[in-house]
């Protein structure tokens, strides 16, 4: 039987979520803490991947047991006392057996957080910006996304998928409390390192570098080489996934 | 002539505002950094001392030096490059050549966080409590503390305060988002170790282990033994200081 787990974490001290052969990953870390909890060899297939030092408010990943669960949330309170006090479970729920933590997400949203200033509270969770930012702008350029489907100038290249094809539904730059700039995007896909360029170009328009017709023209050119360099890995937390009802079993 | 400055820290890898003979000390940082950007010997004198680990959105620190800063802007900008990611200057303002950075605010701030769920987000800046709460007996008990000001039951012992009283002007819990409780305490002075001291024993009363009129009766006791263990100092952070307008100078 399948279950789909939801989990947090603060990825500043991993090599991202998929395991590596050198380092540590959230991955890894979650097998050994189910493998140990449920007595069993468990492994886990996530909705994405996250890169080294990107956050999740809300990651889901999928495993399989043999026997069913009696009392799932003894199994989270022993998994998180077990796990690092960076990664926490939130859930653990039954779905059908051919459901897929990462084929059946059918949107994403992801948080890039910027601080203006220098913030020892936020020097995890957010990248900061020493120069100042023309948001309107931002916002402008951002809206383009929602009119473009091939992302090509925003991945990472020579990677395996079929289709450069994302459906954006949300860009958008808030200015939030205390010098923070939070940037939401949501997609029903995403493609590898996609956020992240997409922010660096988005800060390029922001100081100037950029025109908002610039910004279009890199979409149009479907070359990474034309897009910015990547925002920081600290800014980025990946804070949703959505699925149809039908892959929830009860 | 005399300058405030204002920083913000997270104080996990500290042993504290205060310099200690083991253990690096925000004070020392800050001491280092400024006489190596202003190249000469500086001292700090702070608004008060945050224990191991209390973190500080807002400390002010009164230093001498002996000829005006021609550009604070660039001096905060030098700091920090040069302060450690988990300290930030925001400003340095010049003085009443008598002003004092602890004997003349009037009024300070603390807040403390408890998340009610394991939050890795969190891990350096809230205390994780497991147990459930109520938190309109604990905003009932929270409220006695106005009514009183020796507040020698919450009190260190054997410090070298001469009194113990404390006009506390606002006292109460807030229930905030994504398993968040907040605690908001400000008063004329604190004495060591009191917020922890307090949230410990509002902490009993919300699980039920004391009632309201118990924490009436603790505080009427004036004696330390009577009050909870003090709470973990990763969920505490000074929020803000007040001085009269009189100390600035221009």
């Amino acid at each position: 039987m399948r279950y789909f787990i939801t989990i947090r974490y603060l990825g500043t001290r991993y090599c991202g979520w998929q395991r590596q052969p050198n380092g540590l990953s959230v991955q890894q870390c979650l097998e050994e803490a189910l493998s140990t909890v449920l007595r069993v060899s468990v492994s886990v297939v996530g909705a994405g991947r996250t890169d080294a030092g990107v956050h999740a408010d809300k990651m889901i990943a999928h495993f399989d047991v043999e026997s069913p669960l009696s009392d799932s949330t003894s199994v989270v309170r022993a998994l998180n006392s077990l796990l690092p006090p960076d990664i926490a479970v939130y859930e653990i729920r039954r779905v059908q057996a051919e459901a897929h933590a990462r084929f059946d997400a059918i949107a994403r949203r992801y948080r890039y957080t910027i601080v203006q200033r220098k913030d020892p509270m936020r020097m995890h969770t957010a990248a900061r910006c020493g120069y100042g930012l023309n948001v309107e702008r931002m916002n402008e350029a951002a809206a383009l996304l929602l009119e473009y489907q091939d992302m090509t100038s925003f991945s990472k290249l020579h990677t395996d998928v079929k289709t450069n094809n994302c459906i954006v539904t949300e860009a958008r730059w808030e200015c939030a409390d205390d010098c923070q700039l939070i940037f939401h995007i949501s997609a029903n896909r995403f493609l590898r390192n996609m956020v992240r360029a997409v922010v660096g170009t988005l800060l390029d328009v922001g100081r100037g570098r950029l025109s908002v017709d610039d910004f279009r023209k890199i979409i149009e050119a479907r070359d990474r080489s034309q897009a910015s360099t990547s925002a920081p890995a600290e800014g980025l937390s990946l804070v949703e996934i959505e699925y149809p009802a039908s892959v929830w079993l009860d």
